[in-house]
């Protein structure tokens, strides 16, 4: 029964990575023909996140005279300018050497740490307990769990555009479609809600609500958030919150969590320690589950349970910091972060409007491009501003000296092969 | 277009947790009457890992007289008397300390790290080089980008009975079917070659190998997983090998990597941190992918790469630390927590055979019975072995007074009822 021949034939032109083997089985006489064809799956095919494929596979023909300033991602922590506060590094040193954070957590996160996040967040509008709090590896886990719950393959969910990709990527990946909303330069990035509304049919699962806003850099007012909720309990959709850049707003303005302004939608708000710590690199997300009219019921909390247990959360050093991380990092260091990026814009990460061009740039135009199909937004690009004063600047001269190069006609944003 | 009007009512009692919500519209006169009714989606009802369902909310009643010893999760950290090596923990801080990991690793992990493991692992019969290894958060997620890529829902993966139930959790989750294939107690738990060949139909899609074995305790011989590799190889099935017990075997019995052992099958070899270094909570895992053939081709690369771009992978800090753990754990460290768990069985996780009971005892009678949910196996159960020495006497002794207590009949494993 062990003894087989295995005749190994490279195959056609056409398939040149894949192998013809042809069996001769002993014995019975029975011939089968298996051969080897291991084909991608549908759901890798469908999975594509293009500011990671951007980003991760730069090899970029830069411009020997001029060094690259990339100005892609929103990592603030690739110049170092922009280091986690001291007493977020010694919570994480504290939790290493206590010794206690080796072993396996809960797959929704320890009692203490989730409990910990549920009093951070909590206020009387919006209270949470610890049962509330579901920890994840990042706020991209969060997301994707969120998703995952409330959404079966064949639904859609709304989605803004210009955006975050993710949730296109995620939603792609579960088999879930994708509508884009609107949201409106001319109105500070606020939402077209008629157009928003128009898109609900009997197949949507949830809206997805970026407050404030990668990419636009906007915080939406209390009232238009008051709009939102009142589109998706009229509609009865629940909503998907990401928060991730919560309270990371200048004076001038206020973010309020959605949660806080409604009594009856069922929210799920997303977040995490990426941004407002700097720390994206440690994987910690939260979600948290507002339901105060029990239409989620146990039934999303169950299944968030359920999802939260195929790969489990963030790392459990992460989980023993935490506590400290929110309570002890110091106001000055919030206050500090933002200091830096009123500089340049009001939000880390912030939209130019522009023309887009094609051409050999310092920011070169297969990059211009990357941009759009990033951001489901052609004619602006996006680019970050947690760079280094100097580098900035420089970033500055060049996209203006790029600029009066290429700008020739005025006919509008319509015009995209305006400089030829 | 904002006003309007909700009336809230408690839904009928059959739904208890679901508002009705009608809708008035304002001006048009058209009347919508969408209402609240959330429902977790198909995936999540379909994720189902017992395991940690069992773990994670266990509130036993415990026998009032004895302490409980929880003989039930691998976790080797839970009591204490397995620490991982202070150079592990040295290498965690030197990396938190650098401030160099504090930001976004590309998806599939730094290049650095995945170079150490690559160096790590790689030997002339199966090389492996840096974009041979893809970084994922625990050997769970490697489990999962590595089925999510070979297999289709609809399709089937063979599966070890008894197993590790994950491998069932995150195929269901995902669509795919699962067949078990029979490990053969009389046979030191050797896999039952020609049922698995049986199960074989154009649909499968990969096949797990698990050696060493969680929850058998074995490990197979060369010669086994020879046969095993031929099967696959005759019937054009790649592996997925989940060899995260690699080298925790005793010097009597010697491991062999099955991908040292084939020329032809392509393996996606699966493993991480949490066994051999004891650190579990860590989230450290990887995915090996030897395909000397080009029979996974870039197809399966590229579809690793798009997955693994879902929700990114480990911590960055335990990634910052890889290098040093791999090279700077002294051997004398692996050696002593081998002579430990020497002293109780061949294996950390091992199965006792015995007869399912039912009754209030030491070890409780639910317990039992998850026991044979989570790994397939009606009439054994299993015991973690990484308990303190005097817990593990005591337990000892419990389950002998135990079985003496209930073992009455000798008909076999068959006779379920046997000590009604
Ligand atoms: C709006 C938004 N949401 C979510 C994320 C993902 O956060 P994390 O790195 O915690 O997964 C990002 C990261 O850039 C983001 O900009
Ligand atoms: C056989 C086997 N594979 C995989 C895993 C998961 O490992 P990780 O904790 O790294 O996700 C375990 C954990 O118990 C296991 O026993």
């Amino acid at each position: 029964m062990d003894s087989y021949l295995i005749q190994v034939k490279n195959g056609a032109g056409t398939r040149p990575s894949i192998l013809d083997v042809r069996i001769n089985g002993t014995g019975k006489g029975k011939v089968r023909k298996p051969h080897w064809a291991v084909r991608a799956s549908e759901m890798s095919k469908k999975t594509f996140n293009p500011i990671r494929t951007i980003v991760d596979s730069m090899k970029v023909e830069a411009n020997p005279k001029k060094p690259m300033i990339s100005l892609s991602i929103g990592d603030p922590t690739v110049f170092g300018n922009l280091p986690t506060a001291d007493e977020v590094t010694q919570a994480m040193k504290d939790a290493l050497e206590s010794g206690n954070y080796n072993g396996y957590a809960p797959s929704v996160g320890y009692q203490s740490c989730r409990e910990a996040v549920a009093a951070y967040y909590s206020c009387p509008e919006a209270p949470l307990e610890t049962q509330d709090v579901i920890l994840a590896s990042g706020c991209s886990q969060a997301i994707e769990m969120a998703l995952a719950v409330l959404a079966n393959p064949g639904q859609n969910i709304l989605v803004p555009r210009p955006g975050f990709s993710l949730y296109k990527t995620l939603a792609l990946s579960l088999g879930i479609e994708v509508k884009f909303y609107n949201l409106l330069p001319e109105k500070s990035w606020e939402i077209d809600l008629k157009q928003l509304e128009s898109l609900v049919d009997e197949k949507t699962a949830c809206l997805i609500v970026n407050n404030p806003s990668n990419t636009c850099g906007s915080v939406f007012s209390k009232g238009h958030l008051q709009k939102i909720l009142a589109v998706a309990s009229r509609q009865c959709i629940p909503i998907l919150a990401d928060e991730i850049y919560g309270d990371m707003v200048f004076s001038e303005c206020k973010y309020e969590p959605i949660a806080t302004l409604s009594t009856n939608v069922p929210i799920l708000s997303c977040s995490g320690l990426a941004k407002r710590w700097l720390v994206p690199g440690w994987r910690m997300g939260w979600i948290l589950v507002h339901d105060r009219r029990d239409i989620f019921g146990n039934e999303i909390r169950d299944g968030l349970v359920r999802l939260s247990q195929r790969i489990l959360g963030p790392c459990a050093v992460v989980q023993g910091a935490l506590r400290h991380i929110l309570h002890r990092t110091p106001s000055e260091f919030y206050h500090n972060t933002l200091s830096f990026l009123k500089v340049w814009s009001p939000k880390e990460e912030t939209w130019v409007g522009g023309e887009t061009v094609k051409s050999e740039t310092p920011i070169e135009s297969e990059r211009l491009e990357n941009n759009q199909e990033c951001f489901e937004y052609p004619n602006f690009f996006r680019v970050v501003i947690t760079v280094p004063e100097e580098m900035m600047m420089e970033a500055c001269r060049r996209i203006q000296q790029f600029c009066e190069q290429h700008y020739q006609c005025g006919d509008g944003i319509q015009d995209l092969e305006c400089d030829k």
